[in-house]
């Protein structure tokens, strides 16, 4: 924890918000590219946000173990979606925590859950706050809440550099998590689009999507394994490189997302850093051949670390292409040999799908000829670490770019009156066709109509797709939509919208979420896309482990 | 379904039997080689075993769905484990099941359910019957049993080409699914030792390790989604390449060895039959360099498809090796391009680790020039499948054939008084050392004393070590034992080696099974293995869609 504080609404630290000269500015460019845009409103200050008064009297016996101050408590209130940041916008906070807690150890974590139960309140665990689905948002109506803010456990406790494994604390936020393992010249390279302020028992509660684009797609992959504390007692599995010993302890913990205990640490799998990168933007004409190649590729068992395809409209809203052409952005990564000839490969299937690919860009160790820090025998130049990989340069550096300051982009959007948000799924290979062409009309006509818009030409919504994973047997495709939002109305215009395009997701065969979570925003759908048994298997075992119900009632289960 | 039956005991084929003659010479032999091992005892012959009277009444309104004939029932009654194998030869069935039944499709599955639970009657469902930990072999005392044999389910219903995917009945065999998947130009390489007999829907109950060395090692991942009938309704999940919804529904019932449901087909990732190939074996003086050439393979990245070290007793005795050296089988594989590349670096890291590869053997398709099914644009030379891949050659070539081998083999060391067993573990890299020395010398000293033979020297028992799977972060040993049975005693002699040998996998960090599953005779290390909230979680689960406790009793949890 540093003195720095988030701001109370929106993306990152108080000390980030642009002055009401650069958001005169944005907005002017924002209705010169766009067509829509109103003028620039001002955020609702954190002292004229009203608040009810905390149902729960803040227990003097552990010291600031609890807090029942106006910024903690606001400043928990809410997630990162779209509906998030515009209510905090307002400074309409409805169902704020009655107080906040912030353990330092297990210990508290078990005082925490059991003062909780006691008082019959509900318990959110809380990591960098960063759910896009409600998943930190108790609506629980007269029910007390107290949210339990993970981020004094941020240590890296243990490494065990022959397995390449990290005992870390599960409050530890991407660049806390990535500056303590570099000590040791590792990495866990897990980065998702919320990585400076997530954290990895926010990873592991949501299943997470990070750096690999195949292979290792989510945290999932990275965890050997995992300690929480339930209200039955503390949850430890054994660290074990696989097992076959009945269902896994750790796959039911993943996407728990909070309701069967609160994770406290788990182990996760580290490498060294890469020393050895190739990559390569490939230009397509046509969207149909571009997936062909991401098919071939991924089906070949070539495992790009990086194998994201921007549509073209994508590639130029981030500023990654012109628009004329999409763009398949590759790359491959290694700590221990070059990797310039799988990149061939890929770039030959790309090709016989009529892809033109630019000049490979590789990188390779500073000093050449000395081996990687893997072999335990040379030298070890890790450095430093970075979300993004700037020898990549060119698209895909744009394109990374873009990507980290989206977040921040989209509260000056929200303040210049521009509706901003994304969604996400997976497919199979042999729906992908029909299921993207629906998905894409559905949500072009629907943002419109319901944003009252013209469907074409300046002024229209923008809706615009990449694919963010790839998979043997199908991709994970990411939609981004812009549109001039309903002043004032904005959260029913987003919630209509999202309802139209779950809909299609859900009926053309998709997940509800790839790596966004369920939270309580995508119940509806994923209660129609689990198996029913299943759904009660859930439930038998939330019951069982949290009799009291208290753990973050209303995320995947009914509270 | 064939004509031919299987042994009622045993491993294969009824026609697949040793001749006397055969069965005198392998005793010489086998004393020859080891020192020990009586004179050839026969087997109780199935009309000569007594069973008692099936105490359900075989209900006439289904036609032939339910057996109570004694081959039937005996031939389901137990494993393949040493234990398992030992009591059939003997005519020991205690515990045979009442009735078997045999469904041919979804609604015959709910009715052999519905009508045991009706009849208070407990279901034991049943693959290939190959489980070596009592998965199969109902204990229950005066609670009659229905065995609910799968494998009339048997087909491959639909393929997706474009995902590379495959909706299978459970009840297929190997041999079954991949001769319905050739016709397709396709193959699911899953191929774990019971092959021949297992079947789809027992990989996924017991999570079966399969071809793969590394990365794709259990059957959990080459699953889609899985279709299960429980006795609270059907269980299905959508197929997705990958999903974030939630706790992943499959992983639930992967390795769930039949308490939650009868798991009647799935979508599997199946893909063409590698066309390139490159594989070498190395010799390692020194074990310690050996798997420290593992450990830097692995931790490269480099996914080869065989990565199995075989101590040099384990390769003498598989005929891989003649005893003088450590062996390190190496395989790339791909139907896409060629693997050269990749072996040179891991042969290269190799021979840092100061081993000696023999000379590289590449196998390219039969029409150089021309490329894989994979493009999609050039013809299929997809031929066949077959469990051993015979280009690789030499110790290679013979330590598979050992492999499939050894379960018949298994038979006639019974019949010729040797005890023949396996176990199997997985350890992360840094235990590696003192965990698998510890793990060597408690089951080379318990397993001399329990047997009243020597420790060292001629007659003493054999304890040889592979690694079957290899991960970055640890690796599965797998030990295999011959000592000198005591006739009559048998049972009692494995158990307590058993339990001393499961002691110190659990004290040492291991995992009780690997890939082996847990059924009853793993339970007691498993249930310390496991996490306490995980096993309740479980046990509700099962409650919840089980109320009556009929599937599986007995199995994961107490009956």
């Amino acid at each position: 924890m540093t003195g720095r504080r988030l701001k109370h609404w929106g993306w990152g630290w108080e000390d980030q918000a642009p002055t009401a000269a650069q958001l005169a500015e944005a907005a002017e460019g924002i209705r010169a590219r766009f067509g829509f845009g109103g003028e620039v409103r001002t955020a609702v200050a954190l002292e004229d946000v009203e608040v009810g008064k905390s149902r729960l009297k803040r227990p003097e016996a552990f010291g600031d173990l609890f807090s029942d101050s106006k910024y903690d408590r606001v400043s928990r209130a809410l997630g990162k979606a779209y509906r998030d940041v515009v209510r905090g916008f307002y400074g309409r906070f409805e169902d704020p925590p009655d107080l906040v807690a912030q353990p330092r150890d297990c210990s508290e974590v078990e005082t925490v859950l059991a003062w909780a139960e006691a008082e019959g309140a509900a318990v959110v665990p809380f990591g960098g706050g960063t759910s896009v689905c409600g998943g930190v948002e108790a609506r629980l109506g007269e029910r007390p809440v107290v949210t339990m803010d993970m981020r004094r456990l941020d240590r890296l406790v243990e490494v065990d550099p022959r397995s390449l494994a990290a005992r870390i604390e599960a409050g530890a936020t991407g660049p806390r998590l990535e500056e303590q393992l570099r000590e040791h010249g590792l990495t866990m390279r897990c980065f998702p689009q919320s990585f400076e302020y997530s954290t990895l028992g926010g990873w592991i509660a949501t299943r997470a999507g990070g750096h690999f684009a195949t292979k290792e797609t989510h945290v999932d992959d990275l965890v050997e394994s995992i300690r929480a504390v339930t209200p039955r007692g503390a949850w430890e599995s054994r660290r074990l490189p696989g097992s076959g010993a009945g269902p896994s302890p750790d796959r039911l913990l993943l996407g728990s997302e909070g309701i069967l205990g609160a994770i406290t640490e788990a182990w996760v799998r580290v490498r060294p850093r890469p020393q050895w990168k190739a990559a390569a933007t490939v230009r397509f004409e046509r969207f149909g051949e571009a997936c062909e190649a991401v098919r071939e590729i991924v089906q070949a068992g070539l495992d790009p670390a990086n194998c994201r395809l921007l549509e073209a409209a994508e590639a130029e809203m981030t500023g990654a292409g012109d628009g004329s052409a999409h763009l398949l952005l590759l790359a491959f990564e290694s700590a221990h040999h070059p990797v310039d000839g799988p990149l061939d490969v890929a770039l030959a299937a790309a090709r016989e799908h009529r892809g033109s690919p630019d000049e490979p860009r590789l990188a390779a160790p500073a000093h050449a000829g000395e081996a990687s820090v893997l072999t335990g025998r040379k030298p070890d130049y890790l450095t430093g670490f970075r979300p993004t990989n700037t020898e990549e340069g060119g698209a895909a550096e744009s394109w990374r770019g873009a990507f980290l300051l989206a977040p921040y982009l989209r509260d000056t959007l929200v303040a210049c009156g521009v509706l901003s948000e994304t969604f996400e799924t997976a497919i199979t290979w042999d729906r992908l066709e029909e299921f993207h062409a629906t998905v894409m009309e559905t949500t072009r006509l629907v943002v419109a109509e319901v944003s009252g818009a013209p469907t074409e030409g300046r002024g229209a919504p923008l809706v615009t797709c990449r694919f963010t994973h790839a998979y043997p047997d199908g991709v994970a495709p990411y939609f981004t939509v812009l549109a001039p939002a309903i002043r004032g109305g904005e959260v029913g215009q987003w919630d209509e919208i999202k309802a139209a395009v779950s809909e299609a997701l859900i009926e053309g065969g998709g997940t509800i979420t790839h790596h966004h979570a369920v939270g309580r925003d995508h119940r509806p759908w994923y209660d129609r896309q689990r198996p029913a048994p299943f759904a009660a298997a859930l439930r038998a075992a939330k019951a069982e482990l949290d009799p009291a119900g208290i753990l973050n009632p209303g995320v995947l289960l009914d509270p």
